[in-house]
């Protein structure tokens, strides 16, 4: 299963699989058996059901997390919309490689198996404040790394992301999918401000004033995205067609989902939202999406940081769940 | 180094160690130069530079954190304050033992030795709608069950608790402390609600109408706790005299570290919000002790769940801090 057009991918999420409602409803059953007041776990208790609910497993385990990290140069990058110069993308993906990154360091502590890919570094996209940022075969290609990165034994995913200028990109795309002009979704990213944040915003807006006919999700990350947002999406999408649920990270993350999302309704529905970032839209895009986050931390550093954080946040929801006696095998007098 | 007299811990907490300054110093330097945005990791930064100061180690490792769940039973709860029997208790440290109940899950997925210390559970404490809970004696010997538990070896202490009719224990203890009366500290413990929950509430008056020259907090402590929350304390206090960081849970939990802070000034300051619960009054104690929680999940069971679950957040604190390159290391262009 694949595609070969954007047309193709979008029939392919219009027949996306949903949850095991059988799993969905024994899980739902045995939480209610736990030795606990009914509800003491509060978020974990969906958390777990929703889980097993896509792994049509009323008693499942996380075994096999995979984190995916995404990079990709963007062509508005220069017009100085980032801190940091576009060679620290090629940079910090050696560092991925070498291990040295705050994303090897949580997953190596959620147990979680950790790809990198690097998507045509040295060919940034077009700047998207003159023309898309991507031919329909780039995004294509792109979307595929994406769905071809996916380990289908995975039971669990998490995607991030390096590129400079990619919140540009990310704030871009947010403004076309759900409104506003580029302040509302424009942010410091890695730390701009002052003039250049000014700028940045300006640039949004030009972007904004180019595509102003942009069609659905996948339309607009053709034009606005970069190749690390696509392969993001695409491998959010392979995850769906798999049924591994997916914690998705801040707000490029967000952005990437949210193209899948405005091309076929209910394509998050296997999606929870790790952490609410500290870039300052994102809580904005999270709830445009319906989407509460399980951690909020201040975290603004994209490679699918505050994603993998909250793996654990899942792993202990599904170990109580899975691992619990119930009264009746604990031998527990109930309310 | 231990005590007799509520006297001698009192002296004994007002001579505790704080944290390591050359070892905060060397850990703020250090998180500057990691390949990362100034700041991008958030709460995450700061968690690790205070444990790396408690820790004397500008580059510390979590490894063997332990888990302690004290087990108390309340005269209180005769007068019908919890929705559970009072012999759920015992019950519920089976559970702990034979590793069914969900503590035992989290311990085992963050990697915690767990211990229970049930404390004279055929013994409930005195009614303290009718005089102190305890005496000075029983007070004593519960503090002293939960310092010696404390294992020298660990590095991280995480403290739980069971004991049917300990939520009325904590309001009571709170309203005392902070000021208010029942309604404003009472919440649905279990799952107690309209009359039950009325008169949970008017037991927590009789209380602090009874216990109007309470002291400071280890009297209030004694007037109006309960074993568990004394052993908690209690390994609380033995944490700091061995600079051990503490991840505190859940509104009990609260309310025992509340009795040290109120008894020596900085008396918590070796201690972390694990998390904000769903009972009602938790947030408010929080915030009258200056501890802004690491996560908000809706979680209101006990056991030291929610502070386990944290330990997640402070492994993946501590691993980015230690773990991370430097920008000089990875040959990564600083902004």
């Amino acid at each position: 299963m694949s595609f070969e057009t954007l047309d193709a991918l979008r029939a392919l999420l219009a027949q996306m699989p949903g949850p095991d409602t059988d799993a969905l409803e024994a899980a739902a059953a045995r939480n209610g058996q736990l030795t606990k007041p009914p509800g003491a776990l509060g978020r974990l208790e969906d958390l777990a059901i929703w889980y097993a609910g896509w792994r049509g497993d009323a008693r499942p385990a996380i075994n096999a997390p995979q984190v995916i990290v995404f990079a990709g140069n963007h062509g508005v990058a220069a017009r100085g919309v980032s801190a940091f110069p576009p060679e620290v993308t090629e940079q910090m993906v050696a560092n991925f490689e070498h291990g040295g990154a705050a994303i090897n360091q949580l997953a190596a502590t959620f147990g979680a198996r950790m790809d990198v890919v690097a998507l045509d570094l040295e060919t940034p996209t077009a700047d998207f404040t003159a023309g898309p940022a991507m031919s329909e075969a780039e995004t294509v290609a792109a979307l595929r790394a994406g769905w071809d990165a996916v380990d289908a034994g995975a039971d669990l995913l998490v995607v991030g992301e390096m590129g400079i200028g990619n919140t540009t990109s990310a704030a871009a795309i947010a403004a076309r999918l759900f409104g506003g002009n580029g302040a509302a979704w424009t942010g410091r990213g890695t730390g701009v401000e002052g003039a250049a944040l000014a700028l940045k915003t300006q640039v949004v807006d030009d972007a904004l004033a180019l595509h102003r006919s942009a069609g659905d999700g996948l339309d607009v990350l053709m034009r606005l995205g970069g190749r690390e947002l696509a392969g993001m999406a695409g491998a959010m999408a392979r995850a769906r067609s798999l049924r591994i649920p997916v914690i998705m990270d801040g707000f490029i993350c967000t952005a990437a989902a949210a193209c899948l999302a405005h091309t076929v309704l209910g394509a998050l529905d296997h999606v929870v939202a790790g952490h609410e970032s500290g870039e300052g839209a994102h809580p904005r895009m999270l709830t445009a999406l319906g989407k509460a986050p399980l951690l909020s931390l201040g975290l603004r550093l994209g490679e699918g940081s505050g994603a993998a954080l909250a793996i654990g946040v899942l792993k202990g929801a599904v170990a109580c769940h899975s691992g619990m006696a119930t009264f009746g095998e604990a031998g527990v007098s109930d309310a």
